[in-house]
């Protein structure tokens, strides 16, 4: 690693919200630029400006806007998240919008990326969480193939790390969801397990607004009328396409999974709340056998001739015992105890 | 903001149902000017008239009519209103429909704007509740740029405005579902709970409704064959598309939160009866024993020698306590109590 | 009205099962025709036949076919209702399907009409409840535009009819959805909610297949491969379909509306058997304590040191009391009471 | 009815597996022929060939595939039922495969029929319950109209066979389903309805699926690449099409109206439950008033005025009958009991 | 069966991760080569490589990447399974990847298969378990057809191999659904049945997976754009389709039929539940009889005159032994009991 790369690891801003301004020939930085310089570079036969921001404001929006005459509404949609993934064709540009998952400190939290794409250059602006994209660009810059060399490549090293960030996200709820239907089996959710699993479905529910829309937006990058990329650049496309579409197949798989698992959880807590049902009636007779029995010989009748036999007392003692063993001992064995 | 601005801003009728009614040029209003001329200045190159009208009566609308030669159909139309979004061409005029979304003392109340638009003029026409379009008026006729002149424009800026009030409706929607969600995970659901999840699945019901057909309505301003429509407006009705887009995807997200909602409070009801009726069950097996045991020495038995012991009667009492508290600690212990 | 129009208006038969046989010239009623001459009429250049027949035998449908030469599978069709809504196009003739919807003692219920299409005529076949169509002929009759002379107007007026005869019965339905809606939020549904609300389901579901397939029907008729309707018919046919589409959506919300009521009413319900069971479980605790502590001094050994207590009993009902007091004001507090 | 047909109505096989073997020239019977000289001919102009096949063995299959050069993946599936139905083209021939419905002893049972159909001949194979085509056969022997003299025209005739052989098949499960409604709405739903619910739900599934797959096989065979098909034919294939549609949507009706019948019943269930619960808590409140008040009285303190007072037990008898009385009206007026 | 072959059935490794890899010419095998001859082979006229590897390790597939040329991201996707089924071409060389699924010890399991096939060669690589294509290769040895004899051949056999191994999985689970579906009408599920449901509804999503995908490889296979397949392979292919369809309605009618099932059971416990609260209720109101009556003639009142009544106590027993029965006969009679 170069001195230089280690200092875009750090993601330092060059100046307020600029992570990298950079003008590349056959694939190596040859300088290091100033926004006001971009456009001239990227005019340039065989040279691609690659410019990174991080949550630009407005001002300086306008400034790239200059250089490469981006268009009004991609530069609205740039600087207000929360777009949908989308690709739009503005003129000779590119504006494609992607969202980005990553985990911190054990929640799911979604960015954004935005890119405008147009003849020898690339900007990318990042909203929210996501990781910088240093390492994309440490990759690519070692990337030896003759491929490698135009903006296109860099766009698809920026979408494949996007969806390739999207994997661990995925297995972290793969295992929450895991732990869920272990328990739901075993015993009804608790309050807790309610909310966890509420939790993951609204997870999914993001992960799949994150990742369903980038299908057309890869498939439209595979199309044959863009002319910002290139015909050889499509089986890589599709490949990003061909793992967007492998999480989907995961979440959707998530998402049956923990309806299953509601569903069995209805029926687990059906069941044990008749076996409660069952255990209470159970006692209830039990109980009531010495309570009818001690009440009828507390009577105060004067003739009650069983109060005077010599084993009046101990024979109600037995039968009331004889009387809940059989109830027990029936209970037990039709399985209501 | 000028006089005149101020003016439109509190929606003055200039007659009964007319909101507006003036041509301009160029992009700047020259006349205020009656319906019967509006056909006349409409024809002259390079003039806009643009008509604001107010839940009008037919004579009105036939007034109109007659100006622009508009369809009989969409004339009937217009005046009623309960239709459903949609565009449609007849002859050389455009007929456009939108549903308008508004929040009228925090309940979402819904309204309907329909339009024409041919050569040279765009006639709005409002119903229901929904926000005047002065706010659009002014801010069309301070628009600098040259592409903004024509009717195929204002109908672009009345559109956005009608998906851009979306967002607030739907921002309100989302903070009650918030407190819905909270709710739920803490406790079951109350019959107020209940009556709030219930009415917002009906208003976002209602707004699916409103915007779902918009986006065909908008495919269609962007596709070739609408001589009304300038190429150049295409990429922004792409954008109110993407918007409408963007408000659709917030409204299945909603609906499938408060499904989830539902089938969380389902569980947690289940599992808060369980919890009832073990605790019922624990106490009335508590309970049970020492109405059991007192009434066995509660019997006239003649020779019970229990009754007769020193300490017979605190036995029983530490007897009755002891198996109380048993029975206690073993539900407590086992979560029933 | 004239004496003509009122008979009419009385749908009276001709003969068994024709309702109306009349040539028009110009949109003018010129002659009542018997069927043998139909063929003949509607040969004319310029001339109109329509034929209304209401659940004609066999023999009577064989006697129109002969005229028209209409396909053997459409007459076995128009012979047996039952059919699914459709168009289908035999030779020169088109054979369009619909279902009739209509209230009867405030029931919905539903019909079929039949109709063959061809140069210069038309025969409308009824079956089951539906409105005569006596009234579409007597405006057809009055109105003034050319494009109305045609066949296909026709079409369209019986149509347009059979559309807007749906909306009296959706809006009865409507009512009694906001009826139920409105009583599900307040209580657990009864016996007879229930049945009411399975009603509507029915009701709904067949309304949806009534009027489902007809936009597909409509869609044909505005396609260009079909000789027999006119282009300039196209908008109205389109303005049927639109009115479907409406039915359509109105019917959908109903449905997604008592599917809401079905839920929120299983939660009501889970509430409320919940809110039993903690006022049967607190009473049941509250009347334990008498019970258990009379039981207790209900013992009869020999010493029982309480008994003989100046104060005993009061301080004992005073304890009952006390105890049976806070219970109560405790369950009271937590709501379970 | 002549001897000839009677024989086959019996369904007598000439050899094994062999139901009929015959040639027609301009629709009449020529000749019964050995499957030896079947590929003659079919070759011959004018003359059809149609053998019927009953659950042929490898060995009967593979002498009809040399007469008429069949595909051997073909002649696999007709081998082995249970294949879905389905249009398939091997060179000249086409090979489709049907299933078939038919009520054995109230229950639906399931078979299929496939068939070769190619220039000059018609094979068709039977596998399971179904009626046998020598109803087909008679009615097509005497069908007079030219259009029917071809092959397809028998293809025809079987699939509208067997698509009318659905009807009563659903009408005996739409009977069952009403008297499952009619109980829904009456009484929870005992172990028994559950069943019967639950067996109609197979049924229709498998309806479903018999019937579903048959539209797309109608649709291809009205498409205009099927040389087998003489153009006149497509109305035919529509209407059987078209009777396909009518049975799914009666299906469908039928499954959702089920799916109502199941979450009425829930409901109905879950007041049911309520009731109980009502009930049971009011007769705990109501008898535990005796038991309590006579407890108090069953004490022994030694002073306890009450019981010296001259009135003192029928004033506690009226007391507990007087509680009771109040609280049973109260229940009996809020719906408790 | 020849010593090699039986060789082959043992799946032997000739080296770590290479099962086979053999030069075959005019369908009889020629020679067993080493990877390094066989771009050399492959592109000798007429002849045909079969290379099978089993999970190689990323130097082995570089080395056969070598001898065909094939894409790095086939490659990629070849070292790392969890891949989707897909057809992809890349250049010359089509990349195909299907899922197999083997019954192990009654559990169902998941492998994958990928497939290179280029002008006269085909490599197969097999992950996680799935039975050796041995079979498949000694029977392609023996097929006579000349059609036989080229790699897209091969590659049809492994895909119908793959596809025939679905079946006996989809066996083993409907006869597990029949236990749980047996089960479910007969009694409510005990938490082993919920726990088998849940798997079986686990596994069928699992295979949905795997085969639903193959529909669309297998249509791509049978499109007229891919020079690897000749035409004639077609029906081959379709057949594939066909059975893969039979495949997933099997799995689609067997979740269906588990939703049933929970939907049934859920009922069934209902029923259950509100049984078990009847029978609670009655014995609770039959028990309190004897307690309520007891109670009362256990009070200590002066003067209770029944106390002093000859019959006093029988009496008391007959009315309290009256009562309970009266009450068991009309519960009994009613249901409750
Ligand atoms: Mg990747
Ligand atoms: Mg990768
Ligand atoms: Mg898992
Ligand atoms: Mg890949
Ligand atoms: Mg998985
Ligand atoms: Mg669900
Ligand atoms: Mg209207
Ligand atoms: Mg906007
Ligand atoms: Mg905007
Ligand atoms: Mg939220
Ligand atoms: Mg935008
Ligand atoms: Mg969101
Ligand atoms: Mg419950
Ligand atoms: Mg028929
Ligand atoms: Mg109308
Ligand atoms: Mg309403
Ligand atoms: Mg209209
Ligand atoms: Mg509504
Ligand atoms: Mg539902
Ligand atoms: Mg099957
Ligand atoms: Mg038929
Ligand atoms: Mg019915
Ligand atoms: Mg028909
Ligand atoms: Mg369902
Ligand atoms: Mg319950
Ligand atoms: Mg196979
Ligand atoms: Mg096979
Ligand atoms: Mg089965
Ligand atoms: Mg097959
Ligand atoms: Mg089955
Ligand atoms: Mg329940």
């Amino acid at each position: 690693m170069t001195e230089l790369a280690r200092k875009f690891d750090k993601d330092p801003e060059l100046e307020g919200g600029v992570v990298a301004s950079s003008v590349y020939f056959g694939g190596r930085r040859i300088a290091d630029i100033p926004i006001e310089e971009a456009g001239n570079w990227a005019a340039k036969e065989g040279h691609v400006v690659w410019i990174g921001l991080l949550e630009p404001d407005r001002e300086l929006l306008l400034r790239v806007q200059r250089q490469f005459n981006l268009h009004d509404l991609a530069i609205e949609d740039a600087e207000h998240p929360h777009q949908r993934p989308k690709i739009e064709q503005y003129g000779d540009a590119l504006f494609i919008v992607a969202r980005t998952a990553q985990l911190v400190q054990g929640r799911v939290d979604f960015g954004e990326t935005h890119m405008f794409v147009g003849k020898g250059y690339i900007v990318s602006v990042r909203h929210g969480v996501s990781t910088s994209y240093a390492a994309v660009r440490q990759h690519w810059e070692s990337c030896p193939t003759a491929l490698a060399k135009g903006e296109d490549f860099i766009l698809y090293a920026i979408l494949d790390f996007i969806v390739d960030n999207y994997m661990p996200v995925l297995e972290q709820i793969e295992e929450e969801v895991d732990v869920i239907e272990d328990g739901v089996l075993a015993r009804p959710m608790t309050a807790k397990d309610i909310e966890r699993l509420y939790m993951l479905r609204r997870d999914l529910l993001r992960l799949r607004n994150a990742a369903g829309p980038l299908v057309e937006v890869c498939r439209r990058l595979t199309s044959a009328d863009l002319p910002q990329l290139r015909p050889a650049m499509h089986p890589l496309f599709r490949d990003v396409t061909d793992h967007i579409r492998t999480v989907l197949e995961k979440v959707d798989n998530l998402r049956e999974v923990l309806a299953f698992a509601f569903e069995a959880s209805l029926l687990v807590g059906q069941s044990q709340e008749t076996a409660i049902a069952k255990k209470l009636a159970s006692w209830a007779a039990i109980l009531a056998v010495p309570t009818a029995l001690a009440g009828i010989y507390g009577m105060n009748f004067n003739d009650m001739p069983e109060l005077h036999f010599a084993y009046g007392y101990p024979t109600v003692l037995v039968a009331i015992v004889t009387i809940c063993s059989i109830l027990y001992w029936r209970f037990k064995k039709n399985g209501w105890l």
